[in-house]
């Protein structure tokens, strides 16, 4: 935005957001500059509390405020039901579904080799830790549905198996509510072999 | 989300803005989150500095960095053609077309007497200011075609008229790219009523 510099890079800083475009990032802009001026603080306040606040969970390294997640916090959780996933977002799907009751591992990122993301920048080490204890009976792999997804949750069950009884993933198929017309056929294929018994 | 208030405060503070849902605030601070912590420090300060460079003209309202903003300080426009417009994003959008080479005057907002926004509230009288030093030969309002824009502009046009020779505003008609099928009434009444000698 011409002689406004300061504008050009705070629309620059909120388009690096994933699903932010220019468009958005300047709409955004603009709304924060209407009015008082009360926005921009609210939002500033708001994001440096977040700065100072969040921090990882020494245990499951899911999002906290504490040492702790409120997940490992919790004693109604089943310890022996670990659920290992990528990033604490992908957690949050899964407790804002209320389909699991065990405790959580969150790696922190997924393997991808290209981009320098090998085994060792991963919380691995101490997933490993955590099931030498034992008292983990069963683990559910809930990386993503994407190629480095699937690596990693091969290495991590790879890994797993002395330590662990039952090792399993999220089963792969048709999303509810999809129209099979429009799904892609790795997806299709997937559902297809992984067909059951009516 | 449970167990994280500063989480929760930054995703409402960040989905009140237009276009930014819940979802999308939630990636937004996710993405935030990830990794070393440099991209909130970022974000942080990019509004920051917007909060402290950013005003308004004195002259025509737009948005500055100095006392007057960089249209209001080129000698190139043309004074004899002045544009009212509601808001800075208006203007952005003009001067990103290219198809404007006067000056503007910026309302900071439109008459909305529901939501308390009369013409007090607007900058009508540094309009009238600047109409009454003469210069001015033509207004070109360009309000947003709503109901409140429209009122707007009227009032805009019935204040001007004694002062400027020509009072304009924009065409309404079909957007280009847009297709007839997909169209409102009231956009194909106006492109009707509008039509032009071909």
């Amino acid at each position: 935005m011409k002689g406004l510099p300061s504008v050009e890079k705070a629309i620059l800083a909120l388009s690096r957001f994933p699903g932010i475009g220019k468009k958005s990032a300047q709409r955004m802009i603009h709304y924060l500059l209407r009015g008082d001026g009360s926005e921009i603080g609210q939002l500033i306040l708001a994001l440096d509390t977040l700065r100072m606040r969040v921090r990882f969970c020494v245990h499951c390294h899911n999002l906290a405020e504490e040492e702790q997640c409120w997940v490992c916090l919790d004693p109604q959780r089943v310890s022996s039901l670990l659920c290992v996933l990528e990033e604490p977002a992908d957690l949050m799907a899964i407790e804002k579904a209320g389909i699991f009751r065990g405790r959580y591992h969150v790696l922190g990122g997924r393997l991808n080799p290209l981009n320098g993301i090998g085994p060792g920048q991963l919380h691995l080490a101490s997933l490993r830790d955590r099931l030498q204890k034992g008292g983990v009976e069963e683990l559910v792999i809930a990386t993503n549905p994407t190629v480095e997804g699937e690596a990693t949750a091969h290495y991590v069950a790879q890994m797993s198996q002395p330590f662990v009884a039952r090792v399993t993933r999220l089963a792969y198929g048709l999303p509810m509510g999809g129209e099979l017309e429009y799904l892609d056929e790795s997806t299709l294929f997937q559902a297809m072999e992984g067909r059951r018994q009516f």
